[in-house]
């Protein structure tokens, strides 16, 4: 039996992609082998791999001028090839405001001159800094727009005339987005996009060729811009279930309508938290995330047995990241909102057994 | 209905392993969610990366003293991880026996004074050149064990004091192997281990931590060493598919198993290749492949008219790589000794059609 699955990341999928996925694994398409078993080079994976990046330009509006690629390694490589691939004055600002900024700076330290703008390290990451200065001449600015650990996201973008680089690996396509503010998105697939193993980015054009001279070609964003994302062998599987999570957002009603649902989502969530004197959030509230949402019991110890109990109730992977403790709620696009009710539910029953 | 699939690339894969990727895609173990929305830190998740790794060991006899990790980005991104990670004179010979060895060589002439020691370009690399020297003081000798584009492998490894690293990409456990001649072997899953999106390397352990100061985190052997493979999200199910491969390939008997199966495979029809005055295989005998087996009629028109007929016959991605031309049958382990049988009458039938 399917469970309610709260995982941060790898996290739950449509139940129909999965479906789907599962329908065809033996036999794509009737062409009588699977996606798995399939040539890059083939017409059916060409395909595959034109009609994700068709999609995803759909659902994000994202303009011409604007490359996509699809590439492997995940966002923490990205954290390297950012500062290799954006390389004229080798000077970029950052903003931490959780563990992935800090590992992203920390990886740019190594290509140049590289700051910290700002930070919320101050009060444990549960705010977005706000009126950032930054320096002048840099190459780009650094933000992580949701922070999966925390729970935090910007509302508002920081102001500069400089590209702004964003880590949008927790709240891609979650709520409408103008790609224009934004030099270059990239993202993991393996939480509103897809399984791991493939990574998005998107890049502005007028950032493509200001490589670092030793960028290695795997992580050069032009390598893989020249050849659609086929240079060399893709990650097939997770791109072709992309498209299929791409497929089921648009047949959903866009992002337009997904935004309604997950704001509502958090909306039931964080509406009973705040009307609890037992469970708390510690996230300022005009930063608070609407895709991973921490709260904690009283007690360390009734947070375990909250998670135990929830899992028993079919409410899984609710542990919270060890730099929080507690519990979280990731609740992706993916995430029905029965899901969340469901957890609510329990949350009351819960609090009742052991206030 | 399920086809025999010739295809160089990502290639056929066992049917039960399939199936049973299958059966449990939305529910692996009764966890109530599939492989592909599980936390990387979960305990299954953890399970299936020990497996997979307890598994390769076993099947392959890997010594203690060799390291063993799951990586991102193909062999393509090892053309680069290579002279980055093992950089103390950063002076290594490679062996140009195809395109992939070619790639690698050029993609190291950026880190270090690299060399060809030999190559078999002069010949369109149909054989695998012998008795070669090599320079003093060099830090390794890249090879290419098996060639996919021109179906050559090397019989016998070459002679050398310094660690042989070796792209096994489309060889691996395709028949016995000692580990222990091998510095570091490295191989894309996508033709005998599963499919696209993971990597494995496998290194002697005195070859880490040799790294060029500018290596990237994400492509230093040691990052993934260190955190067993878990440093950032892995591509999980291209894992999963993986353990189930070499699962079944343990069920099957193992690699001596597999080696008799393969040898008999490739036997049949090179043998009857060679009886034919229709087919033509250009490769040198001694350094044919097991793997990947090219060949021609009279002319580019009946090559043509072969791959059509052929895959309307259920004989699928038959067509040979450009460079090369004609056919290619790739009879990875997971091609059923059957499949070759019903190649090797479909080619008679043409043959008698067409002469």
């Amino acid at each position: 039996m399917r469970v309610y699955n709260f995982s941060p990341g790898p996290s739950t999928l449509p139940q129909e992609v999965l479906t789907k996925a599962q329908k065809d694994l033996l036999n794509y398409d009737n062409c009588g082998f699977s996606v798995m078993e399939m040539s890059h080079r083939s017409k059916p994976y060409k395909e595959i791999n034109q009609k994700a990046q068709d999609l995803l330009r759909e659902l994000m509006n994202i303009p011409d001028n604007y490359e996509v690629i699809f590439v492997q390694g995940g966002a923490t490589t990205q954290f390297e090839a950012v500062p290799l691939n954006i390389s004229v004055n080798k000077k970029a600002d950052y903003v931490i405001t959780g563990n992935f900024a800090k590992k992203a700076y920390k990886e740019a330290l190594k290509y140049g001159d590289i700051a910290i703008a700002a930070s919320s390290e101050d009060q444990n990451f549960t705010y977005i800094p706000k009126n950032i200065v930054f320096r002048d001449g840099i190459d780009y600015v650094h933000i992580t727009t949701n922070n999966t650990i925390f729970g935090t996201k910007y509302a508002k973008l920081p102001k500069t005339s400089a590209p702004i680089v964003a880590d949008m690996s927790s709240n891609i396509l979650s709520e409408k987005m103008d790609v224009n503010e934004f030099g270059v998105i990239y993202a993991g697939a393996q939480k509103n996009l897809g399984p791991a193993g493939v990574t998005v980015v998107i890049i502005r054009n007028d950032l493509v060729d200001k490589t670092h001279e030793l960028c290695p070609t795997m992580l050069k964003w032009s390598t893989h811009i020249k050849d659609q994302s086929l240079y060399n062998t893709p990650p097939c599987w997770s791109v072709y279930v992309m498209m299929l999570v791409l497929e089921w957002l648009k047949n959903s009603g866009g992002v337009e309508y997904i935004q309604k649902v997950n704001e509502e989502k958090a909306q039931i969530l964080y509406d009973f938290i705040d009307n609890s004197d037992f469970y708390v959030n510690k996230v300022q509230k005009e930063d608070r995330s609407i895709m991973n949402i921490p709260f904690t019991t009283p007690s360390p110890e009734l947070d375990e047995k909250f998670i135990a109990e929830a899992a028993e109730n079919g409410l899984k992977q609710l542990k919270g990241h060890r730099l929080v403790g507690g519990m979280r709620a990731s609740i992706y696009n993916a995430m029905p909102i029965e899901g969340v009710k469901k957890l609510v539910d329990f949350m009351k029953k819960f609090e009742l057994e052991n206030k």
